[in-house]
């Protein structure tokens, strides 16, 4: 029997522990997509307790809480943090094959050197450890950061943000990690939405144009993508329930958009059609600029109203979308294909049926812009386990090239999660050694070296071009 | 090579043996979902040989016959008994990596004593064996389900029956396993059949109320809920091609129901609104009670017409569904959740493409009225196999808590298939023996015994509250 | 660690290595779908170089290019072929986990003798032993068809095809394999098709008949079934989006069909009336002369329109469609089978997620005309890989009798890819000894025997019939 999550967690056999230790693991991280704040970043902040980091923001928890039983009070209410933290703790006993036992083990091990399990009864020694820890002068949102070995990473930010904190962290030497803006215009394609002309509002100010018409949403996009450029910019992503097609043109759409100026209701072709349009659109510009596009979809969203109304967005009422009509995406990528703008494009779906389709469909829009041009993104979600990541690569490996593949993201609003990537390479490198034990690859390790330091970190690196 | 299904079948290293062995198959059986005949416990029937028990009601091997070419006299025709057991047996050897193979081979062990395997040469002599077993006093209904350990099991009735049986069963001292009824109006809600009128006037009777409007319907089997409730009835069933979400309002689906019962025909979204409108009524009344709302759905049923017309429904002529819109068995749940009036509540599809959908929609309605008030069904009828067990139980553990899992049911016609509890207990100790093997948790055997002996019995009985 | 692609590739236990070694591999090849030509086998042609066979047609390699970013020039283009087989070899490295990876080396190693491992630095060498050995004498297609042991073959013919090159082969004593036609009428069936009223001119021509209304396209049709069914043609095969089941009667469909041939546009739901009807017509043709129907699908095809301007067709820009109405399928089945008029009928999704409904659907169309009548086909194109043909195989294991699975076919244009017959057996065999080994089958060598020479060569010579 192996010891619980020992040093060689995951691997099973000489070649994956060769891999992970001798090369995975010496690799830096680069984390093109987080959800971190900015202003947390600059500020350093610091936290007073293992309920703040763990329980204050994570809807993947808050889920597994509800599923033990634990009333509300104790997951987003107001009961005292260590009795949250005890609730945690048992509930978590019960996650036996759940990703959250390993993240929440490795995070014990790796920033509190912690490593017993985390049940009822240990809930007192382990609240004592790492409370004590987060005291330390370098359990500060930068010392993580740096600690974990980042080097690169990108947040999440709306096309109105000043990036003011961005700047500061830049023009601060004394942090020299890179931490770059993304761009996420979902309020401004969500046009369906009730506050969207308030938002509309507020993107206009911005970019200090007067939004009338479908041009002037084009030319104040257009202009806060350079502001966005300019400050180091080079990531966009779109949270959508799934990529449409429906195409219109511009005088279509801009009268869908005049007609919701005008406070009327479109209908779901109109919707539609205008979301196709503005998404084409900025494509077009990711293309011309050089940046990457991330489409994030496969989504129902709040979908326990009484929750939502209580707690608002992200509380962990989501789930996988069992109806993307991924032909529409290929459609999609071709309109941007065809006039030779479509941009390096990352695709991730919630639903993990959707790879075998994406895993073909990325193969059509490959050219010689880059290796890899079109991604199949690494397993996301409620798929950031070992099945669904270990699924994702054998799909991609089967259906194009795993060696060209960008690998892991963190996705995550807590400065503690950089041990997913190490979840995510010791995966990696099992799945590789095993087919390299079994004689399904050769053992020639300068190539294995390359490929598993390509999927860690180089890849990506020169993906994007950071 | 390990001996053909010995004592270790299925429990490939020593944890999950120990988790078998020590505290899975010690554990009594609770069947809360099958379809054996009251009446048939009640009377205690024997069987005159094997080609009764097994090929009498089993559209499942039926199915298989006819894969192997066998012709229909020897499947549901009158060919001799013996001749029948001989296609099957026959047939069974071609079913390498079947279910059926090991379910037959489990029945042989346990119920007849016979070791080796059967096929057209051993037929003969399991013939004898296992015919002169069946002549045994204990080999009776009642013999069967005692001698398996039953605790506890539910029948699937319909709203119109008297339940005699079941009171004749509670009323006989000398059996005390409890044989509760479940309830399963699949009838009344099907209000497209051909037969629905005459149903409904069977239904008016058994609740002594004239039908003639969807208050008096309701009244009705708000009338027989009660009946069954006071006969112990704490379980209900539905069987659906999917989860629909059609909401409309008293009036209107009055008006439907009027016109059906005016013998015209109904739209398709006639059909769901009133689906919709009497669903969420009997969800709210088993939220009332106290009961737990089962929902099987992701079939097409009866698609061979010429089969059909021969031998009706349950001829081995279903398949499954490919297409089972699962966002709106969301926005169902959602729609009782919202009044506080979602009862326990366990989905099963029969399209496994669906685990992961499923997986996460039950994630975001839990709530502290108990554990895992949300289930995940267990993998059933076609997926009711080593990969269709393990995928349902690794996609749950992923996406919520594998140890509130309530585990297994028999869903069954035949007094043998309590190994199917066996074949699921081991199937659930390798998977988390192996995770244990492999580090991936903790080997704290005090945890371990209790998610083993509850995912085997106690979570089921406390779930259920039986 | 088990050297690189050495005999025992892919058996991982000693059941397997003796199924394998000692059955599966001595038995023939038949090789029911393929895409070779007949006038290149009856002219025996010969290779200058690997480029030409390995690159010249084959769109698989093509994407693996793509995705690695390869200028097209060297591609599809007109660089020179040394520096075209360089930049497959670079590619070839970056395909870990592909099946390419292994389908290349298998035929290095089978066919050019080679052991090592091609990428960029092996390049040369390999390319000048492949060359020296394709000028031996029977590296001709003959010879590579005969030394793989293939006793019959399926080409894939359209009803204008005047099949001489069948004839000629079959009339030259020299070589003794069937070279048999099979029935592909998609340009007869594709009505939407710009070019759609030319084919019909031609097939009129080639039948005889003035096609002017839907009976005349009958009586061609079958005219040129009679004259394929003289030249042992006894498979057909439909390459469709989907099996749709749109049911119209002979006056509606004829109207459609004058429509069509008057130049008018057809809507969508006149095409699907169309299709439907005369693949029924077809399929009752079929079932009258005994043969087997074929249906591929689950396609979407040409999806990167600027690849398609410029190479057409089987470009390499083909993806899986994530949305196969599979509940239509079994309409159409049904259809068929309730005339009595379903001809043995093999199912082939692109979509992995339909394996579970396919396998499900045949089971309600079995019959006693033989054993196995409704197949579901072997994993095809994007699924022909060691996941792809493992899940078809333990899927049709669970869901019927997969000892009268008909096995592999190559569905290749190349010579070279008899290899995939011996991919396909190593993993069927592996995946059967498996179960032997862990004791869910007995060790019972006479049946296995049988089984495994079943699914390599008997159980289709069987089927088919040839």
């Amino acid at each position: 029997m192996k010891p619980f999550m020992d040093k060689d967690f995951l691997l099973d056999n000489e070649v994956a522990k060769h891999l992970y230790h001798d090369y995975a693991s010496k690799m830096p991280i680069v984390d093109y997509h987080c959800h971190l704040s900015p202003k947390e970043i600059y500020e350093d902040i610091k936290f007073d307790n293992i309920t703040q980091v763990w329980l204050g923001d994570d809807h993947y928890k808050w889920r597994q809480m509800r599923f033990n039983g634990v009333e509300e009070q104790y997951i987003t209410g107001d009961a005292p943090d260590r009795e949250k933290f005890q609730k945690w703790a048992e509930t978590l006993e019960m996650a036996i094959g759940n990703p959250q036992y390993h993240w929440s083990h490795l995070e014990l091990q790796r920033y509190f050197g912690y490593n017993g399990w985390l049940n009822g009864e240990s809930a007192e020694e382990v609240w004592n450890i790492a409370n004590e820890k987060l005291a330390q002068a370098d359990m500060s949102a930068r010392g993580l950061i740096k600690n974990s070995g980042v080097t690169v990473l990108c947040t999440t930010d709306d096309p109105i943000d000043s990036l003011e904190w961005h700047e500061k962290i830049a023009a601060d030497e004394t942090f020299d990690v890179k931490v770059l803006p993304a761009w996420r215009p979902d309020k401004a394609v969500a046009i369906e939405k009730p506050d969207y002309l308030e938002y509309i509002a507020k993107l206009g100010k911005a970019a200090d144009i007067e939004i009338e018409c479908i041009n002037c949403l084009k030319n104040a996009l257009a202009k806060r993508i350079d502001y966005f450029h300019e400050r180091g910019c080079i990531v966009s992503d779109h949270g959508l329930d799934f990529v449409m097609y429906a195409p219109a043109d511009k005088k279509e759409v801009n009268a869908i958009f005049k007609k919701r100026l005008a406070g009327e209701e479109l209908t779901q072709e109109e919707i539609l059609k205008f979301k196709t349009y503005i998404l084409l659109f900025m494509g077009e510009k990711y293309s011309e600029k050089g940046w990457v596009m991330q489409m994030h979809f496969g989504v129902r969203r709040d979908l326990n109203k009484k929750i939502f109304a209580a707690l608002g967005p992200d509380a962990g009422i989501d789930s996988i979308n069992d109806n993307v009509p991924v032909g529409q995406m290929a459609q999609f990528l071709n309109a941007l294909a065809e006039k030779d703008k479509l941009p390096k494009t990352i695709l991730y779906s919630l639903n993990p049926n959707d790879n075998a389709a994406i895993g073909s469909i990325i193969g059509c829009f490959q050219d010689s812009f880059c290796r890899g041009k079109i991604q199949h993104g690494s397993a996301w979600w409620f798929n950031d386990n070992k099945v669904g990541m270990t699924d994702q690569m054998v799909s991609l490996a089967n259906l194009g090239l795993l060696g060209n593949f960008i690998g892991m993201l963190t996705d995550s609003r807590s400065f503690l999660s950089y041990t997913r990537h190490e979840y995510f390479r010791r995966i990696m490198c099992n799945l590789i050694g095993t087919w390299v034990e079994n004689g399904e690859y050769p053992n020639d390790d300068k190539v294995l070296k390359k490929i598993v330091e390509g999927i860690s970190y180089n890849n990506a690196m020169r993906y994007f071009g950071f």
